[in-house]
């Protein structure tokens, strides 16, 4: 008889049904054009992220809404055809901005903002949003969990405050390492902690 | 045959099955020897809460912690016999404070703080929470629902990003009007909106 590696086997469960958390500060994106125009030169990348591609980059900049500002927020590469500012809801009612609530590149008629960057500064028309709460998910994870790309599920938080997420985006793509995504108003209410886990209700 | 009022009808059946919620900015509440010693004069009322015989105090104060401070809040009347403060974990990350979660009173052992009022300031030993989630109930709101006093329980929440909260604790109190209380951390997760309703699922 074969004999069994417990440790393995309960790692191996505990990936089809468990999925890590992280949440996610207000960042920026922006095309290489900003960058230029706020830096001086395209992003440099300062640490890699854990979707694979993504980094966060050397640069930060101040954002300024009509009611309020952030210094010092991270930005986000590889440059986009599209600025993008994700927020929390708290954050948007500190600017004095209404932001909706969207799929990350979904900022069509979304409100702008006033980027700052030691180089210059830039007013984006449009981009402003509170990324929906997902999943990003490896396309063997999906099939484990019987999930596909766009699927909205319940997600069961494991933390000190714990909660179900309604509404939650399943994101499939063979670039993505499998992590949820809560923004900071979703961590704290949930208190979450780095390594927490979720799991897929439904 | 008696006419039926559907307006009536569609009340008491929808009384029966939501509950209203409310988000709590973070405020604090002071003895009587803190109010004189902080504005000079025990507290007076501005207006009444939702909860009956309690008031937002005209007097306003700061909170300071060991990494950041709040200017200009709220003071909830009347004095109690210790000190609280509640924040969101949002708050007690910017004030640099751990503050546990806890149902209300329940402040032993929790980190302290200092507050500085227009005549003069306190250091409070302790008192810093987060409050736990709750539900105020009228005694027959509570027996219409099924849910006693201490009982935890899940609650489902209409709102514009709709989460069910775990671990929400009710309390049942002949001096309470019937309302979920969350903190802004909680509210903004869910996109909370004024007149959103919430319904206890178990």
């Amino acid at each position: 008889m074969e004999k069994v590696n417990l440790e393995e086997l309960a790692k191996a469960v505990l990936g089809r049904l468990f999925i890590e958390l992280e949440a996610s500060g207000r960042h920026v994106h922006v095309t290489k054009e900003q960058a230029i125009a706020l830096f001086g030169h395209p992003l440099t990348p300062k640490r890699a992220l854990s979707q694979p591609g993504q980094y966060l980059a050397n640069e930060r900049l101040m954002v300024r809404g009509p009611k309020g500002e952030f210094e010092n927020v991270a930005v986000l590469g590889p440059e986009r055809r599209e600025a993008q500012i994700e927020v929390s809801l708290t954050d948007a009612r500190a600017l004095g901005i209404d932001a909706p609530i969207r799929p990350s590149g979904d900022t069509s008629g979304s409100p702008g903002v006033h980027l700052i960057g030691k180089c210059g500064s830039v007013q984006v028309m449009q981009g402003v949003i509170c990324a929906q709460r997902h999943i990003h998910m490896a396309p063997e994870d999906a099939k484990k969990m019987g999930v596909k790309d766009k699927q909205i599920v319940l997600l069961q938080v494991f933390t000190k405050r714990p909660v179900i997420f309604e509404d939650v985006l399943v994101r499939v793509s063979e670039d993505f390492e499998t992590y949820v995504h809560l923004d900071y108003d979703e961590a704290n209410a949930c208190g979450f902690e780095s390594g927490d886990l979720g799991r897929i209700l439904q």
